[in-house]
């Protein structure tokens, strides 16, 4: 996943209970033999394995599949393969363009004091250093405000690198603070004079694989060929610097922009019994950064949600309203995917009753979280006593959810927050450890429960979530 | 560090209490200033960072340093400035000769059913492929000992894959039985036909970074080049390999023998007051592969007996007779350093008294052993009542050291063991993830006070350990 700034304020104001009116019961909202079948459908998830075997065939027989690339294509191909062998009613494909990025060779090392080799990774829409690399002494901030408040004397003719470090948090809040420098470092360096820009990875691993992940880049901008070390590398950069001799460090980046290419959002539904052409959206998105395998970003988003529609067509039946799974094309570089979608039922906007992606990785859901109209409050109790034996309470109404639901969000559809432990998920985000083995078939279970009640509810409830809700 | 099979052989003997004569007490052995020495300096090197302080530098300073790079003379120098700067008596450089092995560039890849990228590292000692590679099917088996029993059908015109995984154990035992693959694959499979030879990686991590270390290479023997995967790619080809499909892979490694190289042994002496040439030999092996930067292998191992040397020089004083620090020379690749060493000296083995090596990564030390003539026991028992508040027994007589000593122990020379805990070492061990991270400087310290008592002990006794021990 990535963030937009945007997201990052939400996420500022997550987790917060608010005030609410006194609720109906769930009773009153839904027959009881469907509340009896929900229940029955969460506790049978909780050791269903459809989801996990999603995520093993993706990531086994498509693998790495970055916007643009041939296992872009694969991976399309996969899905709506899936979504037939499983039955969905409806599959469409909705083309989605842009600009392929490409990576290429990378290497760095540091030239003196201390010759070694470095672990670099180019960030998404860097452009490529020139072949025979960038060679210059290092200009060290702590931070990327560090570097804004630089003159352009301590910044000209140097590779500047800022080593920030990202903090782990259960709600991956620590994410939002250190990932400007990815964002920013090409762009200020380069405003200043600078001749190249290296970041440490924005994770909160010790491993040798960089984290990659988007940095700005918009035409007519000053930017420069941007990499990251990995923390492990950072460590060793900082060691050296800490020396306080000049650092001369050498790097290349050989990704650069291609071609413009059409991938598409893969679309399942289970189309509604009564109101076929309203939406409740889950999904996740289809396209991995291209160094691991994409297994908890977003392999993990694709199969549960797949696997909860249709183990509730499955075992429930059709629902009030449509089930519809989308699987975003190219998030990682540009939520081209979201904005395409949006564009193309811009017109339909308020038939989209409420969202919620998974893209958070395979971690266990703890928390429940809408942002919704005060009157739907009483969907979300009847969600949170079918939550209690999972022990996941309702967090209240200012909930995020992922980030390609923003651009709905904005034109002002309802959506739910299903909050997953992120712990560890920036130990392996972006890197080429985000593999199969991090995640846990029993922990992907678990959200498949969580995503059941949350979307059977959604889609059965005979009221909405309201609509044109302020960002 | 590298076992041979006769050190495997050892290790499944190691461990067991040995019967022993009555003893005498300690203060039999040394006088009782003496040994109050030990005990100060014992408790004060659990908070010492002298060992961590030269683990950091030789990994920031010189980072990887396979035998014959560049780095392997600069290690040279870092070692020669080290003993220098710490005031040891008498420093000195043994050549060591040896034919080059060079890392070249190494990809690999799943073609058939599933593309997609695989990591892949050359084994220490493989030939190169062709430059555009080996294609070809993969023939698949569980373990080599599958392999040595396969028909030649089975082999002829596939690549052999073996997909043995190693097992987690404090003492390391798992990797006698696993590393047999990394030796024998390319010889076994190239003598039925095969084209080319990959293994799981010989570790017990979940990491992306595979582990090399020496395959077996002979002048005169068939063999193939041979990779290892990551242990996270070889469960991503198992994972295709179930599927009962043809698997086509291709790979390149691009390492080779080059020239002949003369690196150093280099050798720190704190000379003996009494007895200025017996030698009670301590030391790690100064080269290490060139994936991570040798922190865990061996950096840790020279830092440990640099300090345990210096700390005893200036605390307690010149010892009874020479505590010799031997920084070895290539290890990784072939024990040259080892065997230069025996070679020179062989006409004054019975001069060496005693030897320990240290080359087991970074973890606490939990048992001493020995191998030694019985009649020098209460020297360990004196041991080990210095070692109560450390919580470490004596283990017996059947004790095993590291492959370094392997040339001088089977000249007859006596050994003791330091036993690590090996449980998280082989997560590391040969890849790129030997960084200085996976170094817990209380640990490293705690290393120290055991090597101080040892050490000091060993050196002053007046006695010896035994000549001429069986093997």
């Amino acid at each position: 996943m990535k963030y937009s700034v945007l997201l990052i304020l939400t996420l500022c104001l997550g987790c917060q209970q608010t005030a609410r009116k006194d609720i109906s019961s769930a009773a009153d909202l839904y027959p009881q033999d469907f509340l009896q079948q929900v229940e029955k459908l969460r506790d049978m998830a909780l050791t269903d394995d459809t989801a996990y075997q999603l995520i093993e065939s993706l990531t086994t027989e498509v693998g790495p599949r970055l916007g643009g690339s041939p296992a872009d294509a694969a991976a399309v191909t996969w899905a709506m393969d899936k979504f037939k062998s499983m039955d969905f009613d409806k599959i469409s494909l909705e083309p989605v363009t842009f600009r392929r990025w490409v990576r290429g060779p990378e290497t760095a090392e540091i030239i003196a004091p201390f010759p070694q080799p470095l672990k670099i990774t180019a960030l998404g829409r860097s452009m490529p250093t020139p072949k025979e690399g960038i060679t210059g002494e290092i200009a060290h901030f702590a931070t990327i405000e560090d570097l804004e408040a630089a003159t352009d004397d301590q910044v000209q003719g140097k590779i500047v690198y800022i080593s920030n470090k990202m903090l782990r948090k259960k709600d991956g809040s620590g994410y939002g603070p250190a990932v400007k420098a990815r964002s920013m470092t090409a762009k200020v360096a380069a405003e200043k004079g600078g001749i190249g820009a290296i970041i440490r990875s924005i994770g909160t691993d010790s491993h040798r694989g960089p984290h990659t992940g988007a940095t700005r880049y918009q035409e007519g901008e000053s930017t420069l060929p941007v990499g990251a070390l990995s923390n492990v590398d950072a460590d060793l950069l900082d060691n050296v610097l800490k020396r306080n001799k000049p650092v001369t460090v050498r790097y290349t980046l050989g990704s650069d922009w291609g071609d413009e290419y059409t991938s598409y959002n893969v679309i399942g539904d289970i189309v509604g019994r009564e109101k076929p052409d309203e939406y409740v959206i889950i999904g996740g998105h289809l396209d991995s950064w291209d160094l691991g395998t994409g297994a908890i970003d977003d392999a993990s988003g694709c199969g549960i949600t797949m696997a909860t529609a249709s183990l509730i067509k499955q075992h429930i039946g059709q629902p009030r309203r449509t089930i519809r799974v989308i699987l975003w094309a190219n998030e990682e570089y540009g939520l081209f995917g979201a904005r395409a979608y949006h564009a193309a039922h811009q017109h339909e906007m308020n038939k989209h009753i409420i969202g919620a992606e998974s893209d958070f990785g395979a971690g266990r859901i703890y928390a429940l979280a809408s942002r919704a109209d005060v009157a739907s409050m009483p969907v979300f109790e009847a969600m949170a006593e079918l939550l209690k034996p999972l022990d996941i309470p309702y967090v209240g109404n200012k909930g995020y959810s992922g980030p390609d639901l923003i651009p709905m969000r904005r034109a002002g559809m309802a959506v739910a927050g299903l909050y997953q432990d992120g712990t560890s998920y920036f130990d392996y985000h972006h890197t080429p450890e985000d593999t199969l083995d991090k995640v846990i078939p029993a922990d992907i279970a678990q959200n498949v429960a969580v995503w059941v009640v949350f979307t059977a509810l959604a889609a059965e409830y005979a009221g909405d979530f309201g609509f044109g809700l302020s960002d």
